[in-house]
């Protein structure tokens, strides 16, 4: 590709998406002066893009870059032109480039999880990493509005609600996306007005097949068939919905406030919460729920909804929640609390397991009969990985309640697949023909009854890292023999 | 397809599909005792499985029911065929059936629509024959899920905002849908089970390019390489978007009660507004440009906007909306108002043009020049249609303000395609060739600027009726000549 800058149409151009992303950034106050702000350059047109935009508002915002580049060790010489193009693009941006050399392959072979699955774990370990190095920062990502309108479908036809179709933010924790007020095609037309080349493979490593199916099909048969302004107008619906449960939240927190009160072991919904919309009473409800059993963060509707349905019982009627609590009608209105005591530790006895903080950002051992467990909540390089060592990377964020190392359990499940549901444990053990006997001797990292890793077999489905995880929960386990 | 009933399999099926039916009615208050409930049976699956289950249920609820078979005459044999399916299972059912037969490709080819609009227009005018006949009554339309999973998508990319999402409701107006709870899958099993045969390419007529493109690429490719569930999901979706637009409904009525007071010629938005959300503050501003206007329907976001823009300018700045209004900043607040009378009246005296008052349900005719125009907000059926005489439906609903007969006047736009914005009617006459002169004597049909027909010539694309319109105008011009 030819430089082609200079022509007044093109400047206008150039000049035109560098304002429209100046403008989302301060609209989504993105950027504070004095920022460093982390890039990870795999020279695909988006990363590129971001990079020359951010540049380019560099002074005007008084921010430093710096770039960071994972070679992932797959693509050979392909993979090696990468490097060079994008230490030379950083160059002459005058943006410090760090370059990391991760055995993408090796990792996916020695943990039996896909190379996207091992890619994206390596790279956010490395921003981490360089995170940590200039004491904070903020990562900026090169998610832009066809990236938006792809997640919208994954999740409107997986059934995550309204939550799903926002979910891909402007600002999430310490994650900005300067982009996402862009259309792909604009990255691209900005690119060539800028006489910027970028590398045209180099980011296929984070396709999957279910996002691959979304953006060649659906998403494609939707722009070129049904309406060519369909990705914009994605994205305007989803800033739409998010604005949408901002005002829903505080009518809940409202609402809350007025109706419920605190009791001995939980707390009282007021007959009054009845009249409210049912919408406004499962908000709260699924709030309370959090709350008492300590910090799940995703029951699902069926829980809310057992409790919403005492509405129209008798009083003395009760439903049974997870994680040891319980609902009951009363005069009052709807007691949610924890069962008494007594159960608990029952249950606790019979199998209690080792309970692991993973709250703190540091790394901590644990000792469970031969085996030496490590967990860190940032994605950490441990170096080489020796025979007989396990590590694992879960999304933090789907953690329900505190983790727990022990043997198996009475109504465990695990998920097997990505947005299937979950299986018993027992029934997957059986299937993979694990004699009874050695299922009870069995390692598990679980989460309340569902099971995050079997260890030294599978882990959940469920807890994945995925595109869109946040937090990263690395989990190492060495010595031991496990079962295969 | 012979009858298979009988087994314990089957009856467990059917009586499952049809509880689910008769919870989602009640749940939704769709009928009640004494209700005579109307039919559409074109003989296809969805329209039999109707019939089928309400018949099933007729007797607990104390309804009556009446189906209507459209005759569309256009394909021989076949049409027939179906009319004798349709007539023979509504005797076996015990449910009077009324046949009408439809000149739907002459009507296409006189008024120059495509078959599917011209079939719809017919059905709508049937189904209001005999809601007319039977004094009242609703009407059951067979919409199910994967109806509302297309509907949702092609809204989703349309642009219409959350509103779109869920715009396929159990009940709107006079108008039911009893199956929105059933995927279609779950239709064809109970037809089966219940050894009920059905006519395949009955309903055919009911697509359309988009609407094929949507369920055979973009659906099909969602349900089968995404989620198996993607219909189940977007039907739960769409209830959720339902009841959070109700809420926000509620907020918003709330907070104009607190902040919006009526001034001189409008309202005045009071300052303390400007804290609440965007959101909140938008919908109240749409609903204030609607009421004070007269009944406009739909402003877009931009003029919404231009208001909302107004609280971070100084005191004095305004903004001219449409229909002679004006948003003005003050010390108060923003007051939201018509302009002076002097301006629209030496608007409406330089080309004033023939109100048209078409919200009584009657038929009224004018005189305008040589021509006479007949409305009518139900669709009837007004006999064969001699030369020289012209009758165009519309969608009822999309008009904004009051129809206006007239000639051109600056700013009159036109919109020519499904979904797409609308252009200068000076520019489309310019196109069309018609000379300068000639094109200050065509007689309009306009709402504001916006013109639902050139008479003689076509009508806007915004206007036409569509497979959601839930009332229709019917506008019927003799005499006179046009441009063509």
């Amino acid at each position: 590709m030819t430089t082609k800058g200079g022509s007044g149409q093109t400047n206008r151009q150039m000049w035109k998406t560098e304002q429209k992303v100046k403008v989302y950034v301060e609209r989504f106050h993105m950027i504070e002066p004095k920022d460093t702000i982390v890039l990870g350059i795999s020279g695909g047109a988006d990363s590129v893009c971001l990079l020359k935009i951010l540049a380019r508002w560099k002074e005007a915002w008084g921010i430093s870059l710096r770039a960071v580049h994972v070679h992932h060790q797959l693509r050979g010489e392909e993979a090696d032109a990468d490097e060079r193009f994008v230490r030379e693009l950083c160059e002459n941006e005058g943006i410090p480039c760090r370059v990391f050399y991760e055995d993408v392959q090796g990792m996916a072979q020695r943990e039996k999880i896909g190379l996207e699955e091992a890619g994206r774990i390596a790279r956010y370990r490395c921003f981490a990493t360089v995170c940590e190095d200039v004491g904070g920062g903020k990562i900026a990502l090169a998610h832009h509005q066809d990236d938006l309108a792809e997640t919208m479908l994954h999740h409107l036809v997986r059934g995550t609600g309204m939550a799903g179709l926002c979910s891909l933010k402007p600002v999430s924790g310490n994650r900005i996306r300067p982009l996402l007020c862009l259309e792909k095609e604009e990255i691209l037309v900005y690119l060539e007005a800028a006489g910027q080349p970028w590398r045209t493979d180099s980011s296929n490593l984070e396709d999957d097949y279910t996002r691959n199916r979304i953006r060649h099909h659906v998403l494609e048969e939707l722009k070129t068939e049904v309406n060519p302004r369909a990705v914009r107008h994605m994205a305007q619906l989803s800033e739409e919905l998010e604005e949408t449960r901002a005002v829903l939240a505080q009518v809940a927190a409202k609402k809350r406030r007025q109706y419920v009160r605190k009791s001995e072991k939980g707390m009282l919904l007021a007959e009054e919460l009845k009249k409210e919309p049912d919408l406004i009473g499962r908000q709260i409800v699924h709030d309370l729920l959090k709350e008492i059993s300590g910090k799940q963060k995703d029951f699902t509707r069926i829980h809310v909804e057992a409790v919403q349905e005492l509405w129209n019982r008798k009083v003395g009627a009760r439903r049974d929640l997870p994680y040891g609590m319980q609902a009951i009608r009363t005069y009052d209105g709807i007691y949610l609390e924890r069962k008494a005591e007594k159960c608990e530790t029952r249950d606790s006895e019979k199998n209690a397991g080792i309970q692991i903080n993973v709250h703190s950002e540091g790394t901590e051992s644990f000792q469970i009969g031969e085996l030496t467990l490590t967990v860190s909540r940032t994605a950490r390089d441990f170096g080489e990985i020796p025979e007989k060592k396990y590590t694992k990377w879960f999304d933090y964020d789907r953690i329900k309640q505190t983790l727990v190392i022990r043997h198996r359990q009475p109504g465990d499940r695990i998920c097997l697949f990505d947005g299937g549901g979950s299986k018993k444990l027992k029934d997957y053990l059986i299937d993979r023909k694990i004699p009874a006997q050695k299922r009870d001797q069995l390692w598990l990292l679980a989460d309340g009854s569902d099971i995050l890793w079997i260890i030294g077999d599978r882990i959940s489905a469920a807890y994945k890292v995925t595109a869109e995880s946040q937090r990263i929960l690395q989990a190492e386990i060495k010595g031991g023999s496990t079962h295969e």
